[in-house]
């Protein structure tokens, strides 16, 4: 027996379809839901909803289970069957966290959940505490990045289906490692989303780069809001996932008086009182906004942390060695670098040339470890027209000083596939939308935006041709060569030393100070004890050892430290300790 | 000499109009900016800009005169050249302030500020201690409401222009009285905003009721907000105004990190300290977000204080006789009325039927003073179909329990022209759009809107018809009859007893208890020692007198409290003080 449940407020007749027996359902009730229990349904069953005279059978937007495709039938999945051997797993606190996130889909040449299950050993010893899996809810086609899901509650099938996540889970968990999930509450996919059909999911007084927006703020937002929430509970709850990252919030437009981040929050804090877990929220968000990550009962929306893009752009401007574009150009000093590692965000409330407006609102006063730092993530990779890495476009060299202020920074570290071996698989932008015109639009799209940066379309990458898809695919047989493996070794120690000094595990504000010169490109980073010293210039010249520094680590194997001096050769970087015995 | 200076980031070329000359002006700089320095341009010459190879010739967005409509060319005006007479004059604390709304246009015969000005000393001897104008921005055609505004710089001519509104203010602080005025920055009117024609003033990404949303967070944004504080600032500074009422504050979408009314707030409180002047800011707000009123440094927007209408439904729905529709239906008992005297907020994260979303977040631990308390305003009476008050809809009697529950509130009171006399005059809407079609549609909006509610459209008074303007006009020669008078001296004596009862000046939270009985439908509000006592029932029975109070005032001469207890006839009010010697 199960009781099928279904929110469509505006529905005349709603029936379920099971087993081929067509089932009109009660209702709608006071909360706009139709219910049916029928005796014959048992897990395992396909099903789905007819709303009034429309003679199509459409998935259930709380669909536990895609086994063939957004378009097709949910299957009546049993949730609590799986048998959990991670009872007494905590993860680590967020502040202590290396995280490494991963696509299913190319982190391994199968593309599967079990696949990359058998890896975490490998991660493990890398020194990763946190795995964050790009969003894993069904999406229309075989492959994709994830942003385009519909099924929220599904797990997309080729990846393994919801089994396949919770033997990844669990796996993790056996190994110690915590697992973050990214989830995309701010629009739906452009292909298999029904939920039209049931409920006013969207709105239609604002619009989202990717369509209509969610209904955060109006009629029938409350069901809505309990829709994207109940999701995140059951996340964290059914797949015992510890945190997730929640895609986009600035797309969000929600002026209720309660945001829904705030809610999220509050929902996920009792949830993990209740499960006696530690549960973290970490937000994408574009708004230089502090009350993204400002406790709720000082006025925030109480995420535990967001992403930094100031300090990745600040970065990547200073190490490339491209003409700046779009977003890049509001970027490229050596002070601006200097000022997001001090104060986190560089616009903040100043104009920004790109962007066109103010921007922005200090965060000075808030611990660093409420945001994550990196270099590559999937965006900043995959949105390159020709999906390279830094290690590709910068140099390995330069790659390395970036390895170093990513894991030595005062920022929560956050690496991406393959970075840690300065892996030469493009990440490409890749979809498989099962529409030809979707399609043409998204192959086209995509050749638009880079001609208007200037680029040839024929040399852009198409993102439905499956090529681009099978290129991005991490090609695990470089690990064992030579300057993989020894990029492989630099991240490694940098992990080992992050994670074993307590100045580089503080994030208060003040922990880190930064000395530089513009001109002849240094930048000196103390953080308590530990000084990184870079030399982004073209000229070796003796860096004074600061304090009496010790040198503990360098980029370079000719990098030594005597009579109180460093020889830094152009694009390197090497660590003190002005704590260490002499 | 006079050197223009206008915004227009995306215009080719940019010439100014003046005394048949046209002058190109140089730009754009940097900011998108355009300035021409024209030797012979005097204060009275008229002017315009013309963009581009469009030939025709637009006012100033900032124009700070338009004699000839919000269509013609703009006058120069000499901000500076009027005599004040008010250097001394500082307004009392909002805390304590007695609001009186009026517009210009019905306020008087004769419609004007002048006219309204003669009406001051009546006003001081009411006991009022704050006026606040509806919007007198320049809008299309003769007469309005004002909420149409186009030209935001320029006082509407027919009101008697920016000198008249000078006059009115320094006329007010001569009588010690303070001037707010009401200020309209989420919309422009359908008719005579010609500022798209400068730049994106307006964003396409939302949608308010009233057309193209202001746009406050898109590239631009920086300037169109300095085009909106600039404005706020001058009506504070150049007018001699003492604080701005911002109309609709949650049909702003900006998720900018520093909101607007921050950013306003912040700009005013210093313009404040320069000038010396205690200037207020308050929001009218649909948000049920404690946010809006909270403090700056406690993460809030800094607003002053922002309408209550929560109050204002509660206390209506109660003495009205009518059937409840619309936003009524979230609304109609004595417990919710209780609950917004106690807690400001009835919806405060609790479902909205009406709404169909869950809205709003508990202000109990707010000061009450950041709320005005009224039973009518001009939408409250204005947007019913007929424009009656409530005088009428629920009679006298209840009106005088409405009042008693206003002045003797915990809120900030405010009143409606004419409501202290039962004034029989309706405030109906009207408009005055010279374009026929647009006139058509406002007239057709309106009766679809009540038919809607099941009014018969013949019924509805045409907004365009200019006898809806004339019959909203007050008329004054009410006022010496006796039922007129009654109610008039029984405003007076509330405001009386508020002005001079520490314990009626109190907002804190927690300084009003009301006790009730729903069925019998008994009110008794507790501020302190005075104690308002409000029979809203059929029956007249006996009241206890609570601890002990003495009768002070009562809404029928044959109230009398003897023996301990005081008789309370159906919908009456009686106030005692439990402090008083007997």
């Amino acid at each position: 027996m199960h009781v099928f449940k279904i929110w469509a407020p505006l529905a005349k007749a709603v029936a379920v379809q099971i087993d081929g027996k067509s089932i009109l359902m009660d209702g709608p009730d006071d909360d706009g839901c139709w219910t049916a229990a029928v005796d014959s349904a048992s897990y395992g069953a396909d099903y789905g909803f007819v709303i009034d005279a429309d003679n199509t059978t459409y998935p259930d937007p709380r669909s536990q289970r895609q086994p063939n495709g957004v378009h097709a039938l949910s299957r009546l999945y049993n949730q609590n069957e799986f048998r959990w051997t991670d009872p007494a797993f905590q993860a680590r606190p967020l502040a202590s966290a290396v995280i490494y996130e991963l696509h299913i889909g190319t982190f391994t040449s199968e593309g599967t959940l079990d696949a990359a299950a058998a890896k975490l050993e490998y991660l493990r010893t890398l020194g990763i505490t946190h795995v964050e899996l790009m969003p894993v809810a069904a999406f229309d086609g075989n492959h994709g990045w994830g942003y385009d899901g519909v099924s929220l509650y599904a797990v997309h099938e080729p990846y393994g289906g919801p089994d396949g996540l919770k033997r990844f889970v669990n796996a993790a968990h056996g190994l110690g490692l915590a697992v973050l999930l990214d989830v995309v509450y701010n629009h739906f996919g452009p292909s298999g989303n029904y939920t039209g059909k049931f409920g006013p999911y969207l709105t239609n007084a604002h619009k989202t780069p990717w369509g209509g927006a969610m209904n955060m703020e109006e009629a029938g937002s409350h069901q809505v809001r309990r829709f994207l929430l109940d999701n995140a509970l059951m996340w964290l709850r059914d797949f015992h996932i510890d945190g997730l990252r929640i895609d986009a919030v600035h797309s969000f437009v929600d002026r209720s008086a309660i945001h829904f981040l705030e809610q999220l929050a509050t929902e996920v804090e009792t949830l993990g009182a209740t499960l006696g877990r530690g549960l973290v929220l970490i937000a994408e968000s574009d708004l230089n906004d502090p009350r993204v990550v400002t406790p709720r009962d000082c006025g925030g929306f109480g995420m535990d942390a967001q992403w930094s893009d100031d300090f990745h752009h600040a970065l990547f401007t200073v190490l490339s060695r491209e003409r700046l574009a779009g977003y890049y150009t509001d970027f490229g000093s050596i002070a601006q670098l200097a000022k997001a590692m001090e104060q986190t965000f560089v616009y903040d409330g100043i104009f920004s040339r790109h962007r066109n407006r103010i921007h922005g609102r200090t965060a000075r006063n808030l611990s660093q470890h409420r945001f994550l730092g990196f270099i590559q993530n999937h965006d900043q990779v995959g949105n390159r027209a020709l999906g390279d890495r830094i290690s590709q476009s910068a140099g390995i060299d330069r790659a390395k000083i970036a390895a170093a202020l990513v894991l030595l920074g005062p920022f929560i570290p956050m690496l991406f596939q393959g970075e840690e071996w300065a892996s030469t698989s493009p990440f490409l932008y890749f979809a498989d939308h099962l529409d030809p015109e979707l399609a043409r639009q998204v192959s086209e799209g995509r050749k638009r935006e880079f001609f208007a940066f200037g680029w040839d379309p024929a040399t852009i990458p198409d993102p439905e041709n499956q090529a681009s898809f099978e290129r991005s695919k991490l090609k695990w047989e470089e690990l064992p060569r030579p300057a993989h493996a020894a990029m492989l070794n630099w991240y490694r120690e940098l992990i080992r030393l992050r994670r074993s000094t307590p100045s580089l595990n503080n994030g208060e504000p003040g922990n880190t100070v930064v000395t530089f010169n513009e001109e002849e490109r240094w930048l000196c980073t103390a953080r308590g004890s530990v000084v990184i010293a870079c030399n982004l210039g073209s000229n070796s010249g003796p860096l004074p050892v600061i304090n009496g520094g010790k040198l503990i680590l360098a980029s370079r194997p000719d990098i030594v430290g005597e009579d109180g001096t460093i020889a830094l050769p152009p694009d390197s970087v090497a660590i003190l300790r002005t704590d260490a015995i002499h």
